[in-house]
């Protein structure tokens, strides 16, 4: 496509199933230990960027200014010679709220800034650029299963499994709307400076990204399910811990993993897993979705039902 | 007294501020890290023994069958004469739902069959008796503030402050009258079994009861808020990542939290302490305990607030 100063791109958020949660020293963003996800269908963020006299910024419909994307575009253009931009970004799903909005955002702004300006990046490259935004946006450039792993100590995210090897529903109950108390980079680096807990996460996390890795390409759901659940609660285990406490969970949340757990003893494969904010997501059989969604619409507090599937990568919709 | 066959105890649960979780290998009910707890005033349990023909067990107005209490009992009896039983015990709180009733429990059975068979047991001998029972309830044996640690190679249990030192208010949010799914001595073995945070569990945990024990002798509410939230969070990050996970907490259990996480940003010293089950402990100064009260009751799900001070070790009421 001609790079004419303006695209859309559309990008999907992830919900790991190996989690990440702490960053090496230094810059870049780089993850402190590998992580395994699942790119989602069924929602997802709409990014438009347009040459402009100066960057400005709308997010969901009003103007913003924001930290994170000022200081990606500032290191943007430490490589590119990219104007001002006019940037829209629009999510049909509650945003900051441990939804991976940081992980769509940035797969479709650096997406629709390689397709506006012809930076001619591949994806591993848009990957490596869109990691420094937000790490977990390095696995939304792909669809499928993407595993975000170091090599040659360059962090790497790629496709491990597609999303036809293994189409899994992934059942979100939206326990609270409202933005969560400490962002994601704020409460990494808490863990990783005051939990006792934060040395055997990373040592251990190593464990389960092998364990689930191999449950992926065997699709043995009950192992996938175990590890999981496990990196899951690993994750909240370190948040409750880190000094002073963050309690990412609402009522609602543990209500909806009692239930899925009681799901599971009837004899339903499900599990749950939950990144740093309230929601609850349910990965299942696509037959068994129904009966997910149904068990957490009957939730008391979950205030809503996004049913996805796993999806695709960042696409340009349009460019111009 | 004279020991005529017959007694009744009465002895009150205890709260940790540093918990115990996790035995040492081997019989005897050792714990793996010391632990710093509160007795309470205001819930009890009331324990009647009488020589019988065959021991036979009442608890809450109901026959039962323990396997704890047929265990304790046979030890017991390796070191005393001791005839058949008939144990009336009743507790005026929700029972084995993470009040400590096997604490309290344990605590006045022991300190009834000392009084009732003249077994002469000084304090510390009624407490390492009572810990073989459940090894919380060997703090239950004394008042104030106790600690148990190991000595010589010895749990020991020992006031290291009295009520009067520091007379806090201990405001109990019950989340659930349930019982608990899975038992604290299963609990515990599972985290120690499977749990990677086990280790750093064990090692931290001796800083923290060291911590906690100059906070309680300086009387300095905020060291020990903080410590003493961090040591019930750990508690509840080794449940959560032991395989498979336990999740004790009730969607009531978050709403308490957050209330009074709330309560303290608004200038409210007050934190928050959970054990094995989804009821919330809110220490704090007797003068805000009105208030923090009022803030539990108001939380949704908080069926009942029990107001508790720091209460007496376990003592006889009657012998004959």
């Amino acid at each position: 496509m001609a790079a004419r100063g303006m695209a859309t791109a559309v990008a999907h958020p992830n919900v790991a199933l190996v989690k990440y949660w702490g960053k090496q020293a230094g810059a870049g963003n780089r993850p402190a230990t590998p992580s395994l996800s699942v790119t989602l269908s069924g929602i997802a963020t709409t990014t438009r960027v347009e040459a402009a006299p100066a960057d400005r910024l709308w997010l969901n419909g009003e103007e913003v200014q924001d930290a994170k994307v000022a200081g990606f575009l500032a290191e943007l253009r430490t490589a590119f010679d990219i104007p001002g931009l006019a940037i829209t970004t629009d999510n049909d799903f509650p945003t900051g709220a441990g939804l991976a909005s940081s992980a769509s955002g940035f797969a479709a702004l650096t997406t629709a800034v390689d397709a506006a300006f012809g930076l001619g990046l591949g994806g591993t490259e848009r990957s490596a650029w869109a990691r420094r935004g937000s790490a977990s946006a390095a696995r939304s450039i792909f669809g499928g299963f993407v595993a975000l792993v170091e090599r040659d100590m360059e962090p790497i995210a790629e496709t491990v499994a597609s999303a036809e090897h293994w189409p899994l529903a992934v059942t979100v109950g939206v326990a609270s709307r409202r933005m969560k108390s400490v962002g994601s980079t704020e409460g990494m680096e808490r863990a990783r400076a005051t939990s006792p807990f934060y040395k055997a996460w990373t040592t251990s996390t190593h464990d389960d990204f092998a364990a689930a890795l191999r449950a992926v390409r065997a699709r043995d759901f009950d192992a996938l399910a175990e590890v999981a659940e496990h990196s899951s609660m690993k994750l909240h285990a370190l948040t409750l811990t880190s000094r002073p406490a963050i309690v990412y969970w609402a009522p609602a949340t543990v209500a909806a993993l009692h239930a899925l757990a009681q799901l599971r003893r009837a004899g339903t494969g499900v599990f749950a897993s939950i990144d740093a904010g309230p929601q609850v997501k349910a990965f299942s059989a696509l037959d068994d979705a129904d009966e997910v969604a149904e068990a957490l619409a009957n939730v008391p507090g979950i205030e809503r039902v996004i049913r996805c599937g796993i999806g695709p990568g960042a696409v340009v919709t349009e460019a111009g």
